[in-house]
């Protein structure tokens, strides 16, 4: 495995002239936008790169990729740049890829429920586009990430518990490799036992493997009927066991999604609504009228054989957006809690009787450390975040708050869990990658030297390749 | 990429010898063990390996690959000897690993709805061992399978339209490398996103990159309710345009199947039914009490639409495993068909709004060769079999054949399918997989010279790496 070395100034400008050459003004050099092209989410610090490209066709991306490869020159794809853990950081400079104007919606094939993307496009413009033919995209991570980089981080979110993750949701990418050699993934074909599979290899590599240049996408019809509402529970405790025992008996829920008490607060002030402050689930059920209504009853009976009091919900859609944009919104509202500060964002994913134990322990921990931040998650998946609230200036804070993180990913590896459900290692999570996949780890970096022998893909994450 | 080199006398006796040492009577050489030991179960020929070894545990598999390994002899994994594409055959000899001792079902965890298994133990075995659990392992591709041979393979089959493939239900797999080394590709954890993707990447391998020693699978709670039953059609027409309505239409169905005419006669000979000798779907309806009975109800309508009679569907256990054993008896039943023969069986699987074609097409290409075969699958997910019934002794005849499967393959690939759905590439389809994948080759090639580059598992399977 290469060592990460950063390119030197030759290198640089002879990639730099050769970009000017084939994209002419879609070659970006200032260092405002270069910034921008880096991780910018989160607490986590800024690494920019040199340039940003801006390709319009796949033929363009190859292009650009063999010239980097030529030169040996880091490429980083970005894509609406909302991932949480430092995967657009460029830590020894090179060239940002930014999909952004392959954003178009390039087939729609109802008879089939399919759809043919471009990486760039957004999920929210996606859903927009498909408003006509009673289909959707159903994964929904919160951001309106583009559909490149979901594939890119196998992204998941709310959904996930009904629709899967990424993994199950795309049936074909066009990929360009490192030296700009473009490969087809898979067919459109629902299910396909020919020789490796290459597309679920792809998606969740973070850049590091390929640059994804098309998505064949599964869509799926929109439900007769979607039911949503809340349930206000006595204590965490509560609420999590409440959902346990929806999963385990098989409850066909949509989305059930937890609140803590501080994230009720952050939403009530942030989204303007008048949730009760303890903790509570959002939910939703979806299917014919007859099957969403039946579930959503059970879940009430269930959530009331836990203590649940102020159970309702509404088939009302203005009403359900309000909620779930309060949800969607709760990392924003989350932040609001205090100004000025950076957000950092745990991603624990654990087996699901291992849920109440992992959220009360991080509850504790936090409260033990003294910081500031909310719990919420897709408990359905057994995947939960805290949402911390730091003072980037802050040292001693910041060292806590990174003990307060380890803490969460040593007990969802301990639980037989995973430290990221979602959002993926990046830089942020490599340690934890080495600790939970053991000697996989040189499997990976054997898979990475294979298809990427100059490690010019992403360098700087996953691995901790760093020279 | 190495080419595939038969190991020489001397690699073979240090091997035999130290595997001797290791396993003692667990090492066998006779030719009827290892004629047993190569592809059986179709028409395909059978190459046999040198010698068969059958391993109690991880470590002593981890031990036989070491052996091999150093000696560059290769290593066949072997599970319930039930693949169809000559996916155990040892073209150049070697050793192959018969995971059969190794059939333990080693933890149930009902809470979090996992089983962790050995490779050897077969889906029948499972889901008798989890009878009492209210659980239950759904894919269900017809043979008992083992579990590791149908991780290997990708397997899905009749359950796959509503619970997805072995991609979908395995969470982690242990697997034991061509130099012996162990590795963990997962958790517990019901999604990650915690690097490369090696647990899908296992799935389907066809025992190239690693050998599965064990699986930690996802379970699922068995439905309150399951309705079987069938609807006689009037034309394969009819049959295949039903089921693209209630693929459309998101039908909730459980398993929907085809069976054409000579396929319904060939099971009522051999099952003993009195099944109309009509095209026919089977199919099975599950959930709630009311929702199973709902989509029965729709199913009915919509097949009622495209012109079907006859239609009846039962909640009694009895009759409804005597309709499903019928179906899962199918190739049997075709080969009775024409005692004496060997079955070949094509795997096409293409998106939904093809189906109705690439099935009409087979039919007037199998009339037009005056070939004896039937025509069933799981149409649901747009796969479709041909049983060709053939006399291996028969040139002429198996040269029709082979143009015939070609066909097959090549209009599913012009239809935006694959060549196989579910069977996998082994010997039988590589010529196919070449020309679905394209470039994508390479790429394949390179993954498996990066995980083996001795290239010793499972040699001249995927790729036709023949010396």
């Amino acid at each position: 495995m290469n060592a990460m070395v950063k390119p030197d100034q030759a290198a640089l400008g002879a990639v730099r002239a050769a970009l000017q050459d084939l994209l002419g003004e879609r070659l970006q050099t200032s260092a405002a936008l270069c910034e921008q092209h880096a991780n910018t989410a989160t607490g986590r610090g800024t690494q920019a790169p040199d340039m940003v490209v801006f390709p319009l066709d796949t033929a363009e991306v190859s292009a650009i990729a063999k010239i980097c490869w030529d030169h040996a020159v880091p490429l980083i794809p970005f894509g609406a740049g909302s991932s949480l853990e430092g995967q657009l950081n460029a830590p020894v400079g090179g060239v940002s890829i930014d999909m952004s104007r392959m954003d178009a919606l390039r087939e729609v094939h109802p008879e089939d429920m399919i759809a043919v993307v471009q990486p760039g496009l957004t999920r929210k413009r996606l859903n927009q586009e498909l408003r006509h033919s009673g289909l959707t995209f159903p994964i929904d991570p919160g951001a309106d990430a583009s559909i490149g980089g979901m594939c890119a981080t196998r992204a998941s979110g709310t959904n996930a518990v009904r629709y899967g993750t990424m993994a199950e949701n795309v049936l074909s990418l066009e990929v360009v490799m490192a030296d700009g050699r473009i490969i087809r993934t898979g067919t459109r074909a629902i299910k396909s036992a020919a020789g490796y599979d290459l597309t679920r290899l792809m998606i969740g590599s973070e850049g590091t493997l390929g640059i994804i240049t098309e998505v064949t996408l599964r869509l799926r019809g929109i439900p007769e009927e979607t039911l949503g509402g809340v349930a206000v529970f006595p204590s965490l405790q509560a609420a999590s066991e409440a959902v346990i025992t929806m999963v385990q008996i098989g409850l066909d829920v949509g989305r059930v999604e937890l609140l803590d008490v501080n994230q009720i607060r952050a939403c009530n002030a942030y989204s303007k609504l008048e949730l009760a402050e303890q903790p509570t689930l959002f939910f939703e059920c979806a299917g014919t009228d007859a099957s969403a209504r039946d579930n959503a009853r059970i879940f009430a009976e269930i959530s009331e054989e836990h203590g649940a009091s102020d159970i309702h919900w509404t088939a009302d859609r203005d009403a359900r957006n309000k909620l779930w944009r309060a949800r969607h919104d709760a990392f924003w509202a989350a932040l609001a809690l205090r100004p000025g500060c950076k957000g950092l964002v745990s991603d624990a994913c654990v087996p699901i009787s291992k849920l109440a134990d992992n959220i009360l322990e991080a509850a504790k921990d936090l409260e033990a450390r003294g910081l500031i931040g909310t719990i919420l998650g897709h408990v359905g998946d057994g995947n939960f975040h805290v949402v911390l609230m730091t003072d980037p200036a802050d040292a001693a804070e910041r060292a806590e708050v990174d003990a307060f993180l380890k803490g969460i990913t040593k007990r969802a590896q301990a639980s037989g869990g995973t430290c990221t459900g979602e959002h993926g290692i990046g830089q942020g999570k490599m340690e934890s990658l080495a600790a939970e996949v053991g000697p996989a780890l040189e499997v990976m970096r054997a898979l990475k030297a294979a298809l990427d022998p100059k490690g010019i893909l992403n360098p700087g994450k996953l691995f901790g390749e760093l020279a």
